[in-house]
């Protein structure tokens, strides 16, 4: 057996057993894609197995996600440190080797891929960042920032609508370092592909202005290197391979079947594959000559150390920028940073104004694009609507070369991304993995829908993005129904690790951008009222960090008066609630008022401020423009909300009609009391 | 002023006045695509004004929802009910012409457009239903359904990446009585689009095997017109029509710029505008003989007439396949849906099989289809899992001339729609808005995600969807937390007029498949388990149909000994409770048992009911694995859920690590009882 041979089966031999072993996953695509592997792995990718967070290492993407075990088999042998132990331990609990690819759980892994089409977006993000970088950091003989992104995806992916908007945007930002190698096998879980499935899929990706290769066959391994020889030379133009493989390559009757796809061989067909792919060894074990041959760690060392060696150069020459490029791969904010927070929220509650949430949230966004370099702004073609932009961000361009176009020596920090909600949301969350940006977003709040997996995403692999969720409830007005956010608000706080702020003022806006800038290990979303909003008066900022505060306790009634309600508002109502309290008060009713831009902030207080807030035995009322089931868990007596879609006509004219109005409030505050 | 001139710009000034007067809509659109329109509606558009509901009418889709005006403008002037009061209305409240397209409110409305890339994926459900009803119904010499699918689009609905999953299908369908019209006008709501968008659209589109036509001059009527007459020769290909125009055409400041999208011209604008186009009319005021030129009822009758005289001589022909032809298109189910119902879920309950909730949706569906040959199903290439598929359901196939294949003389009733869930949840839209068919697809719960709007959509609309969800928690087991849903269940729930089903077995899933046929009303979804469930035993059916009844009362204990808590638990968790209840029993604990298989339809019921079965003031534990959030609207004591993300591991593992096991939920119970 030929070297090549014998390394690219050591692949094939792991998936197998690993599947096998764990009755459970997906042997077909590594079985399928192992030649291909080992073309890229073993004679391209620049990276470090004792090191997986060298900052200028090629990324890697399995957007087929479902293929993990070509990955898990790649990091063992190339020599990360994923232990054998963790090959056998496939998709069983704590071990390293999850049913699809995490990061942070195995090192090696650049993210978080299963889902479907969101591993090649993420891929987009990389290839983004780096071309971002590249130009803002990179100086002449001095290339810090120098590496390629290389994905493999199959047809799932190709056939997820997210896989058009992110490979259109690649090709408009002509990403020449993105390398996409698609297993073209013909076969997905429900057979062969060619009756759902007819796209000329180079005629597609040319359309999209990539640079397509092949078909090659993609168990040709010198074929596959020439290849992606090719593709790292594109100057302008991201590159597809389009490599034609058998899924299950190896296996005597699985191959180019869909049984080979999820489910394990069986005990029979593993010996029989054995036999066929020549492979004498038990599972798990393999001859020390497949190590040697895979190990990638000497090459991995000489790598990096010339990188640090150029780096070092770097930071001789431009000691500022290398601090600076230091800084933003760590993900750490400007030292100044609690000072222009501070700043920022201050200003905002002396100037007192009366705007709408989005207006103050670019209000914030003026003052922190200002400061902090790494924030990458954009929206899905509702700039001005989400008012994502500052004077700080110009629109980010292209030229026809595919550099980066310069302004007085900036790069744009704000991305047309077009409209492509879901594009947008794991393009984010690639620019977050790769690092050196923290990217934000915006849409109208009920497209969130189209967006929600990669949000999940984010959360999920505890990445800050930053979503800019505008026009948030029936008060976006004429647009009608198929616009306004009616469940979105609840939906969203249910997303495990998501922040969720619904600020009321500015104040509270600056506070929920300051929070999300702060939070480094999750996600959060903003959001932000159409229409203008009072500034609620307040005696402290610091105590809406909490999530939930108390905004205004009863005055009015006497200080001695017991309060005797509690009413708890979110953004646009907040105005409201404040009114009702003043309407009480007037007969004597002693309430207090709860801001609540952040229930999920809120939650994780401790049991002692909860209570200071929202004292055991005080009926509760909530008031927030959406759906009412997420508010009894703060058992409540009542909620003021709305439970069915809204109308068109304008937003005053809805509030009024669906009941969001201090008088409204009011008697709902007293009919509580009545009850209670 | 030519005829033509003077028919377009009355849809201008229409236009432009409406949205004018409302200050509020987008008056670009419908002033760029008034000679399109004109081409289209004047020159080809078989419908009847007077009976919007004609089965045999062409399907016109406004996939650029924010044009409403435009379709106000047709409908309004060819003779719908929609009088010059209605447009003077726009975006008002409770008038016929809200900001965006909605069916049901305005007559001549399809679909309800606006959220971008979805109207477009209706029209190819729409072809895609008339395609196959042709096939089913028509006979040699009686061509009872033959019409086309019209839909105009925009720039942003191909951005988006349903168009792809939609436009991909359509063309693996070779629905070739589908013809879609792009204006291509080059800005989008952030400007120019070239930045952003540089598809070669024409390209695209041939790759997914459409007829591509143009670019074509979007305001030369004659060449438009031509344009569709080849477009509706094509014999195996779905037709795209590229236009090209100006957005704003006749507004002299306004045309070709960003600021013609969506906001009114103002007006200064609009008077210029009137000179620049020669229109010399008040606002809403048109000249009797434009109204004439437009007036489409006498065409409209006689197209309608000639079409009943059609039916007549098929019905007399074949008067049963005319009897089910108008049922299928009442969308009412078989005259013995009742028993087929009874028989089916008495069965399930007779056999109390142990499978998991996916499989005894199968064996429902089995009895279903079997029955109910307007049953479309599918699946997002997930057939083998979702269970989607039954003896009834062959695979819908087509052959190489675009016709159906027929096998023993019937069509396929199972679609698979590859991996493209938004366009599967939105083509399934199409198909029920068109009638004849009750369409139901599936995939994995998590990703509902991929699809939420599409459902959300449905909703709105009242159309009768149902969503097969499968694999529907931690359950899943080895796939991960990628792949497990945590919150999905939950935020369903959230969408209003959308009934959710996690059933226990196969007697709750037989119930829900019935429920959800039943109502003609909303979409549904069926949440369904991977694994193995247990059947729990029941007194009676009917109680089911509540959404939650009582399931096991306490027994053990004693009849005399008062019901100290009740247990409310949903699908795979119901087993734990009944096996909690044995415990607490045990321990002379007396607990009732709710099974709640739809919380959505229990919350419909009269408050007697809910009383009898959650009696005021006894503790109520509440256990599904999910979030929690949604469960304390019934004042539940303590949830057992999960509010954080799985991992990856076998099911019956993580279902004891995170909690989920009968002591645990005997142990919460206690503990709640001890704090009552």
């Amino acid at each position: 057996m030929s070297n090549d041979s014998l390394m690219a089966n050591a692949i094939r031999a792991l998936a197998m057993d690993a599947v096998q072993q764990a009755n459970s996953g997906h042997p077909g695509a590594p079985m399928g894609m192992a030649d291909i592997a080992e073309a890229l792995w073993h004679r391209h990718l620049r990276h470090n197995p004792a090191n997986p967070k060298w900052f200028d290492r090629d990324r890697f993407v399995l957007s087929n996600g479902h293929a993990s075990m070509l990955l898990y088999a790649l990091l063992h042998l190339t020599g990360y440190d994923l232990p054998i132990g963790e090959l056998k331990g496939f998709r069983q609990l704590h071990s390293k080797t999850p049913g699809h690819p995490e990061v942070d759980v195995t090192p090696g892994v650049e993210t978080t891929t299963g889902p479907l089409g969101q591993g090649v977006t993420n891929a987009v993000g990389f290839a983004l960042a780096e071309k971002l970088l590249a130009a803002e950091f990179n100086r002449d003989g001095h290339s810090i920032v120098d590496h390629h992104t290389y994905v493999f995806l199959g047809d799932g992916c190709l056939m997820e609508g997210i896989s058009h908007e992110a490979c259109a945007l690649a090709g408009a930002w002509k990403l020449n370092k993105l390398v996409a190698v698609y297993d073209d096998n013909g076969i997905s879980i429900d057979g062969q592909v060619a009756p759902w499935f007819i796209d000329n899929t180079p005629e597609r990706f040319r359309a999209y202005g990539w640079n397509v290769i092949g078909p090659v066959d993609g168990h040709d391994i010198e074929a596959m290197d020439r290849a992606i020889a090719d593709a790292k030379n594109s100057a302008d133009k991201p590159t597809l391979i389009v490599a034609k493989t058998q899924i299950g390559k190896g296996s005597p009757n699985r191959a180019n079947t869909a049984k080979a796809h999820g489910e394990a061989l069986g005990a029979e067909e593993v010996a029989l594959t054995r036999t066929a792919i020549g492979w004498e060894h038990a599972p798990f074990e393999l001859p020390q000559a497949v190590y040697e041959e895979w190990d990638a760690r000497a090459k991995g060392d000489t790598l990096e150390s010339e990188w640090n060696g150029r780096f070092a150069a770097y930071r001789a020459a431009f000691p500022e920028l290398a601090a600076e490029f230091t800084r933003r791969m760590k993900g750490e904010l400007p030292a100044n940073f609690a000072d222009i927070a501070a700043d920022m929220t201050t200003a905002a509650h002396a100037k007192a104004e009366t705007v709408a949430s989005r207006k103050a949230s670019q209000l914030a966004l003026e003052a922190l694009t200002a400061a902090l370099p790494e924030m990458l702004g954009g929206s899905a073609d509702l700039t001005g609507s989400n008012l994502t932009n500052t004077k700080s961000t110009l629109p980010l361009r292209f030229d026809q070369s595919g550099d980066v176009v310069k302004t007085d020596g900036k790069i744009g920090r704000h991305i047309n991304y077009g409209v492509r909600e879901f594009g947008m949301a794991a393009i984010m969350n690639g620019v977050a993995l790769h690092g050196g940006f923290i990217p934000y977003g915006g849409t109208f709040l009920t497209f969130s829908d189209y967006s929600r997996n990669a949000i999940r995403m984010a959360a999920l692999m505890k990445r800050r993005v930053i979503h800019v969720f505008t026009h948030d409830s029936i008060g976006l007005g004429e647009d009608g129904p198929t616009h306004q956010s009616i469940e979105h608000a609840a939906s969203l706080r249910l997303i495990p690790n998501l922040d969720v702020w619904r600020p009321a003022d500015t104040a509270e806006t600056a506070i929920a951008w300051t929070v999300a800038l702060e939070n480094q290990d999750r996600p959060t979303a903003l959001l932000l009222s159409r229409q203008n909003l009072p500034y609620a008066p307040k005696a402290a900022l610091e105590p809406i960090t909490r999530g939930g505060y108390v905004l205004a306790e009863p005055r009015e009634v006497g200080a001695k008066k017991r309060t005797q309600a509690v009413i708890i508002a979110t953004g646009s109502e907040v105005q409201h609630a404040l009114k009702a309290q003043e309407l009480l008060a007037a007969d004597g009713i002693a309430v207090r008022v709860v801001s609540m831009p952040s229930t999920t902030t809120f939650d994780r207080q401790d049991r002692e401020y909860k209570e200071s807030v929202l004292p055991t035995g005080i009926p509760r009322i909530a008031v927030e423009a959406g759906v009412t089931d997420g508010w009894w868990k703060y058992g409540c007596a009542a909620v003021v909300g709305i439970d069915h879609y809204g109308e068109s006509a304008p937003g005053n004219v809805l509030f009024k009609l669906f009941g969001f109005t201090p008088e409204n409030v009011a008697d709902t505050v007293r009919a509580a009391l009545q009850r209670a």
